[in-house]
């Protein structure tokens, strides 16, 4: 086992996105809130021209900008496209990052509490999801890692030679509440102690299975030819992240009136539901299994 | 008793308040759920440009545009103040509208649910107060009147000679939800009926007193003298609009974790708490004296 010897906190990757904006501006301001004896720790707003905007983001989606090929194609040139290169030479390069570990706080619109979102596999991940849940037991443990070499990620916590993101909501854009902002504060916590914990070889005994949703894909809104929408999230389904979804229930409202039920085959568990950040691409919601992390 | 012969329903006024645009559509497609007999009902979608950025405004917010003088003065030449000229000529002209009455929908992040924001006193407008809240008990009826003259109020639905604002939530920016979209419906067809039974003398036998939130001045989130926020809406209050405060209350918690009172000298009520749209300017609610409308 490598000792995690570096640690970046990463906020404001989307400049709307508050809590996890004034977190950083508080761990700078009490750095010993994030100090750990076993590893260096450093903060990153990762957007600022976007928060002072106050958008999402000015040109494109800065965590959509972090695979190695284009953090090396000089063409790519747009604002988030220069500021992720920046970023690649703060905590990176991609190729052989100096940063060991890296947590990206985020939140959401959608009714997701306080989710860590790993985006690899392994041992590493697989006991952090386990003492996450056991010392926080409402946190949600979401899996989104199997798709991509670490390479091809395009996100901003793949910089690291680890890295996870911290998701907290329901938060509208551009608004702070103090029961999320404490939510991103709690799970960042229990994330340093982890890491203080591994490092040291003092873990606590961890649950052998913690239960976990696995990503399968998206779904988007109904839309006729011309791209409109036709309808929306159903109401039975708003703000039921995680709550089951079986074949046949209702999972779309046209503006008719018209009930659409769900058409795939096995029963699935959504997540960003009717995420605010999604309607560029007309997403309705993200589609998961749900599973099991077993340690050995 | 002047009869109200012409109607028009507003939305999109802003650009990223998803319910007023969706409930335009839907009129415009189906015309007969919004006529009646006595009257002749037009809709408008007003800020088009803003909705297709996807942002609340794209110089300065449409719903500020209004006053006669700002009207009448052609060195406002911004997009919203320019748009604001061109619905004055299909609306208005405020100084003697060809609208009798104007109906504006609109979402808020707050917890507000469905709020009849009334901008003018009178008996059309207390008959209409109490017909709604008899019909849709869990509605709220928010007076907003007494500031200025007609002309001198630079809202939109002030073009009409009568006005109101469907103000719906907590919906984020950007997002559209189906239980909010029925209940601006809801509001909508209710206000529509009232009209009907008003020019038609058959209103049934209303309430002598309604209940009212009456606006008495907004708050400010704590900021330091360079003008940057040292808090945030206590936990407390967020989501509790309409729930009274007391002085003495917890109203921000600053992010040292200190908890700031509330220093008034009397009981108040707050709406539009933690309203995204409202942080440019730093305000963190309104708040309201509890009063009775009463019928003669």
């Amino acid at each position: 086992m490598t000792p995690i010897r570096t640690v970046a906190i990463v906020g404001g990757v989307h400049g709307n996105e508050f809590s996890g904006i004034y977190a950083i501006r508080r761990y700078q301001q009490q750095p010993e809130l994030i100090q750990r004896p076993s590893f260096s720790v450093s903060t990153l707003f990762a957007n600022p021209q976007a928060h002072q905007a106050n958008k999402r983001y000015l040109h494109s989606d800065l965590n959509r900008q972090f695979k190695t090929v284009d953090l090396n194609n000089p063409a790519l040139a747009n604002y988030e496209q220069s500021r992720a290169k920046v970023i690649n030479q703060l905590l990176g390069p991609k190729e052989n990052p100096k940063t060991d570990f890296v947590i990206d706080l985020h939140n959401t619109t959608s009714n997701m509490g306080a989710c860590l979102i790993m985006t690899q596999a392994g041992p590493f991940y697989n006991q952090l999801a386990a003492y996450v849940k056991m010392v926080m037991p409402e946190a949600i443990i979401s899996r989104d890692e199997d798709h991509f070499a670490r390479e091809d990620h395009a996100l901003l916590c793949t910089l690291g030679s680890y890295g996870v993101i911290v998701e907290v909501g329901p938060q509208s854009q551009s608004v702070l509440r103090q029961d999320v902002l404490e939510q991103m504060h709690e799970m960042t916590k229990h994330i340093l102690d982890f890491v203080e914990l591994y490092n040291t070889g003092t873990l606590p005994e961890l649950p052998k299975r913690t239960e976990a949703y696995l990503y399968l894909h998206s779904i988007k809104l109904p839309m006729n030819e011309k791209g409109e929408r036709l309808g929306m999230v159903h109401k039975n389904v708003q703000d039921n992240d995680y709550k089951a979804i079986a074949p046949g229930d209702p999972i779309f409202t046209l503006f008719d009136g018209t009930e659409v039920p769900y058409d795939g085959d096995t029963v699935v568990y959504p997540t960003f539901i009717n995420e605010a950040a999604y309607y560029d691409n007309n997403l309705a919601m993200s589609l998961n299994d749900k599973v099991w992390i077993e340690l050995e």
